[in-house]
């Protein structure tokens, strides 16, 4: 496999960056899945396999991974996402597009998972902004959706997935991707700046969900049918 | 009118607040509209009486307003919302709840709607509960609604209030009276400390709305259906 045709998940072993892999094999789309661990990232793709009959997904390191395809999505715990960035700076190449789904909870410093720490760069993706080589653009999405509904490819998703970045173009590229997973509808949800606003979601679903004992996700009323023309 | 009869709503003359008037009225329940200005809230109040059929609608300055029942509703830009606090310390009594409606908008100071300032105390309501007097308590919601389809009868809601507050008995009393609003559901989404989060909602809705042109609102999916038994 060459550049342009996987589709790669750093740290697509945990809950999220599985989910995510497991979907988008699900829509036929060849997955990268990568791992501090080679052997734990081929375990993850196996799995894949096993439940995509015809599934290209294959496990390999995160350096390795993220040169499988344009777009990467980072899926890893905020806790770990700048030592992960610093493992990509050699990596990640000119004109890929990398997606931070990271979420700067307070549990990633042992405090609580409904409270938001403050990133002096204003959010994760902007940390990521940062930290990414020349010529990588940052797309950040995917905070809301529940991990473990991703995972169970019998559920059945109906919600919103606000992409933000200062790139419409690369903007474009993620939504197209989260757009093959059924039942989610990316909104474009304004420049990279609110990512700071986006992941305060994260927590605050956390929080209903405590409440409630559900898993809820995120959907806006009143948007015009075609949001990504 | 005595105190437990109507819904004091400060700052009624503006959008929101003369939004929230109008649909309090259409659901029956008398409603005192304050302003700086007694003759304007006077004007307001004359405007929902005339939308209104049979409406009971008073308008007052703004602390008398508050005198008026049991859950006052604080409308008032970010901006104007500590003198306002100020103002109300001498009319607000033990027992009543404060329902904080105001967002941190960076617009308040001559910045951007689509971002959100960082308040000392957290948010906006924690600000508002170091203000008020003892025995007053705080409870946060109406960020996400559109005031300009609040203030048109006509226009159907379909779209949930995201209720924050420390105690469970006044945020109960709070999501009634938005239950009375036909198409707004309340959804207790935690502690006081959550209206950071809530608040950050409004600049996020704002970018939103900017791209696509559109008034969204925002709704939570996989939530049981009995939220507030």
């Amino acid at each position: 496999m060459s550049l342009g045709e996987s589709i790669p998940i750093v740290g697509g072993t945990g809950a999220l960056g599985f989910g995510l892999a497991l979907r988008f094999a699900a829509a036929g789309r060849p997955v990268a899945i990568g791992s501090r661990d080679a052997d734990r990232a081929g375990e993850a793709a196996a799995k894949v396999r096993e439940r995509v009959p015809d599934a290209q997904a294959e496990g390999l390191e995160n350096a390795e991974a993220a040169t499988r395809g344009p777009v990467v999505f980072l899926a890893v715990p905020f806790r770990a996402q700048s030592e992960n960035l610093t493992n990509l700076k050699e990596a990640l190449s000119k004109g890929q597009v990398l997606v931070d789904c990271t979420v700067p909870l307070a549990a990633a410093v042992s405090g609580k998972a409904t409270r938001l720490l403050g990133v002096p760069q204003g959010s994760a993706a902007q940390q990521a902004a940062e930290m990414v080589p020349d010529g990588v653009t940052v797309v950040s999405a995917l905070h809301t959706v529940s991990a473990r509904a991703l995972g169970r490819l019998e559920a059945e998703l109906d919600e919103d997935v606000l992409v933000a970045g200062d790139s419409k173009d690369a903007k474009r590229r993620v939504a197209e991707l989260i757009g093959l997973i059924a039942g989610l509808r990316p909104v474009d949800a304004g420049r990279l700046e609110v990512a700071r606003l986006i992941e305060g979601l994260t927590p605050l679903l956390i929080s209903v969900n405590i409440r409630h004992k559900a898993h809820a996700g995120v959907k806006l009323t009143g948007l015009p049918d075609a949001l990504w023309p």
